[in-house]
């Protein structure tokens, strides 16, 4: 069994009960490695009124410091962020097989000095890598090729040079055999009469899957159709364009399902895709515990199906 | 009962047997107006081996010809125009109070000489009007900004000056009190960081909205929160600045249902969202009317909701 770190995320918010609570399902999918400190694991369990499972398996890490459930505080963002570079190292050591991120506060890490954006920022920074973004859920996922960046921008991103390593390296981590690659413009350009930058992605798929000696893209897709009902029953990965492109039908679909993962980052990095929840933070209020759960079992798919190219 | 007048389509596809079908449905939300050629009325209902109802009202036009499953020719496609401007006709002389197309096929238009691009390119030019395009259905509609132009093109034509009187006709024509608007970049520019055309829409909203002396448009929302489940519970229509931004949520969550409409045609339009279906035409193949009776709905609601504003 693939042997998972965990990283708690903002003690203050609702990370803990959700690896407490789902503790039982997940060692279904994984063996996972809880990191946090010990004292404050007993202090945030006994806060919580939950017994700390027998088989919690945790890496001791980051100091001890006073909960408040739904604070902003520096100690507390030094405690998830000690959390969670310490999951960083076990995966880089290889003694886990990826990392599952419960969410910190961007607020919390500013006040203890910390510049990043979020894990995925901190993450490029500390592994030297260029992460992509792929967000989902069991039923789809979404890849984007571009993301944050204006709309204007997108179109000259278009190019065959880089979307056919962007697609190989999708392909590297996925290790999947049929991937939708969807167009730029309405209709996919209708052959020209509405932009040309399908040439381009048709190029890119072309050079890809003649690389890989197999059909593993299809497209470019009409943007409107790639996901209906039919589309979908074929296809699970879609690369996308631009970042609503994926996301407005990800959200329309599957809001509560979703998780966020890290392509191309080195390791196996995913998160849910959802914040600390400080309202509802130790306050009895049983949160979902199924984008987590999903980011569990996407992690020990994705090292299981990690393939390694040489390009 | 609100008078509909109907145009048939091409004979030689579905639009008659689902014309004569839904009849019973159809009378119970409006007094419909067929126009079609008697002769052909019977011969194709005999084809069909579907009984004429007593009830079916019909407006005479067009010639005989022989109809022939599923083939393309100019007097389908002749037969299918005089349908068409036969129900214009009723429109715009008032003894209708609004028309719902059934599918034509451009082929047959084009062996007919006849050069449009399909209804909608027909009606401005027949009406002189600049038509609106809103796709959707009794969920969800989305009314797009722009639609068949490069993707590329699309952040220039977002000008206060040009959307506050496009959101102006939206009103007009819809007479609904809350209606959203998106914005064009991820997350609606983060307040200028991704983008700035959201300055743009933020001008035209509050403009539009100062003339109407109300709150109707809201936003501009982040486009890939505006299809939650949680907003659609709030809005029924969605002002698109592109074409996908519209369709791609629309046809993820309601592909079957979803109907065509024209707004700002100086009459009410509506539209199946489906083609001629030449491959089941006359087989008995039971064909949905469910986007046709959708569209029959949202004719009579139009009808009954247009409002005049002077500008």
């Amino acid at each position: 069994m693939k042997k998972i770190a965990i990283s708690l995320g903002d003690l203050n918010g609702i990370g803990l009960e959700i690896a407490l609570k789902a503790h039982d399902e997940v060692k279904k999918v994984c063996h996972p490695i809880y990191c946090i400190n010990e004292n404050m694991l007993g202090w945030g369990s006994a806060l919580l009124g939950l017994d700390i499972p027998l088989d919690f398996e945790i890496r001791d890490c980051g100091k001890v410091f006073e909960i408040e459930a739904g604070v902003c505080s520096a100690e507390a963002g030094e405690s998830s962020y000690d959390s969670f570079i310490t999951a960083v190292a076990l995966a880089k050591s290889n003694e886990v097989s990826g990392i599952v991120t419960l969410p910190i506060n961007k607020e919390s890490w500013a006040m203890a000095g910390l510049e990043y954006k979020g894990h995925t920022d901190a993450l490029s920074d500390l592994l030297g890598c260029e992460a992509i973004m792929m967000l989902g859920c069991e039923a789809m996922f979404t890849i984007l090729y571009t993301h944050h960046i204006p709309l204007c921008d997108v179109p000259h991103e278009i190019k065959t040079k880089k979307l056919k390593p962007f697609l190989l390296k999708v392909y590297e981590e996925l290790g999947e055999d049929k991937i939708a690659v969807l167009g730029l413009n309405p209709h996919a350009g209708d052959n020209g009469v509405i932009g040309d930058e399908e040439e381009e992605i048709k190029k890119a798929i072309t050079k890809a899957n003649n690389f890989l000696e197999r059909e593993v893209f299809v497209g470019p897709f009409v943007p409107d159709m790639a996901f209906t009902k039919t589309n979908r029953d074929k296809f699970r990965y879609f690369v996308c364009m631009y970042h609503d492109q994926g996301l407005i039908p990800l959200k329309a679909l599957y809001f509560e399902e979703s998780i966020n993962v890290s392509l191309n980052a080195g390791i196996v990095r995913t998160s849910v895709d959802h914040g600390t929840a400080f309202d509802i933070a130790y306050k009895d209020a049983n949160p979902s515990t199924l984008s987590y759960i999903n980011a569990i079992k996407e992690a020990v798919k994705l090292a299981t199906a990690k393939k390694l190219l040489t390009f």
